[in-house]
């Protein structure tokens, strides 16, 4: 027997429209009455068609994060975060990879317009150019950003200091002894890569040192065109004597380098990267990190999400997280 | 126009109660026959799923993918296999976390009971005992396990070779050395825990050394607790001189743990351990780990999804893939 609103309704003696209205949480029925409909559809498994439910306009009870890629210590620990609060406010999270792709990011965004979802976390591709399509998307759904972020676009964000840590990791490079700095990039056209190249050439000339563009990569997608850039990088007639990595990949993949090539670290090379590795204190030598409170940004993002599902908060909302430098064995004097 | 079984028959020239059954996948029906009736279904969009009839056809373009965690690099990898064949067949992937929490494993499993996808891909949570929850998606939903397996229910499964695996990593200890070895199994109510234990346990009755329950420990959802028990395992009067970790997480905290206390690996304790650790490679020391081709598990459990969504193959298969042995430092003699 399919469980419909008409056996609730039976079973409870109200009627249809009522049962309705309180699978809808309406306001027209008081909270025991809905309580009443909520735990007898639960007990006996009453499934609402999601399809004709979003149509309905009843919630789903499920947001989506949107993260260009999962084998990496920053999204999973904000996931950790996103799922604390959604836990709390009793909701399912649901996560879509865009695998830093701009199609694919489109093609998600577009299925994510059928309303399957109340609301959207999204950390951007790094190929993205914020185009219309998440402009529609934030028009119809709350959507809030974190990490990488559309500046234009008007919805809350989360962030953290990107200038100010791409300007500290390049400083202390600087100030335990490199002249020769190069920068593995994450993205040109991505806000938090810029703000991390801005930091570091702002350090640069603050110390008087010149701009090099042939030591500055950016990430290709494909790891082994990295690996490959990354060696000929070090292996330069002048080659640098410290290395920024503006991503975590970036930076184990130069530590693969050096092991292949045995470019000592710190002695010939040092390295200080942006990431959550845990391994980060047990690699030989101990990475120095620029390390994000991952954790922290999914659970504010998500927090100014549910401000925003229950219309308590305005879009204009920015919150910007502190990073810290840790300083191990990798960028030693 | 729907398509109905009416519709199939007469254009297979076929009675109606035939092409029902060859829909069950019926043993009364050739599998020529079923062929073509699959064929002919597949052609015209027929979906047989009651569930997906209510939606009057219509699908979802969606699979979920039901994991413990995405912190670990083994879930990382098999979701990249699993999102190259759903890009391929055009489909989106949805990605839910259980925390390896029973509670929120069913909770799951209610919520993809509402038909929000067309298939799903699942590796049980470790507090799961295979229960009527996924018995009940089972019989609702296309599902493909992976890894994390329920060996009771009939669908197609994807594991690796856990038993031998565990046999291997024990002997690899032995071998080298050791002669009082420590388990840190991952769970006792997970079939991949079970048969990497009587893996473990069987490489110790060859060798004639006799098993110690005291220095065979579960892992706890708590990674403080974890901390805690390798602590006072390696620090026991009567300590281990190996350490064969089952899973990643373990195997790191066992190296936080060294390093804290400075005891030296592999002088002191060899360790080895399930991973697939990008930096395992680039530890102090290097850690030997079994490597389970994680890639192509997701790979294979999709390719195997979309056959049954396909309504072309049989519910009972089951792929076992090799994992392998990489010798590195952390076990050298």
């Amino acid at each position: 027997m399919t469980v419909n609103l008409k056996i609730l309704a039976k079973q409870l003696n109200l009627s249809i429209a009522t049962v309705s209205r309180a699978m809808k949480d309406s306001h027209e029925v008081s909270l025991e009455t809905k309580q009443r409909v909520w735990d007898l559809a639960e007990k006996l498994n009453y499934q609402p068609n999601p399809y004709a439910s979003s149509l309905r306009g009843q919630k789903s009870h499920t947001i989506a994060v949107v993260i260009p890629e999962i084998a990496n210590n920053f999204f999973s620990l904000a996931i950790n975060g996103i799922e604390e609060v959604a836990q709390v406010n009793d909701y399912h999270v649901l996560i879509y990879l865009t695998h830093d792709n701009f199609e694919k990011e489109k093609s998600i965004s577009r299925h994510l317009q059928s309303g399957r979802v109340d609301g959207i976390l999204m950390s951007v591709s790094s190929e993205s150019n914020c185009g219309d399509h998440l402009r529609e998307l934030n028009r119809k759904i709350p959507m809030v950003f974190f990490d990488r972020v559309c500046e234009e676009i008007d919805t809350p964000k989360v962030i953290t200091d990107d200038f100010e840590s791409g300007y500290e990791a390049t400083k202390h490079l600087i100030e335990n002894g490199c002249k020769r700095i190069a920068f593995l990039q994450i993205s040109d056209s991505l806000s938090i890569g810029k703000k991390r190249k801005a930091g570091y050439t702002h350090a640069l000339e603050e110390f008087k040192i010149k701009i090099d563009e042939k030591i500055i990569l950016s990430r290709s997608e494909n790891e082994s065109e990295n690996y490959g850039a990354i060696k000929k990088l070090v292996t330069k007639k002048n080659p640098p004597d410290g290395i920024f990595a503006s991503t975590e990949n970036l930076a184990i993949t130069t530590y693969e380098v050096c092991k292949e090539l045995g470019i000592s670290i710190p002695e010939k090379l040092k390295v200080i990267g942006f990431s959550n590795l845990p391994t980060a204190p047990l690699l030989k030598p101990s990475l120095s990190t620029i390390t994000q409170p991952a954790f922290e940004i999914g659970k504010q993002a998500t927090l100014m999400l549910f401000d925003l599902l229950k219309k308590k908060s305005f879009r204009n909302r920015n919150l910007v997280l502190k990073s810290s430098l840790i300083d191990r064995d990798s960028t030693k004097r």
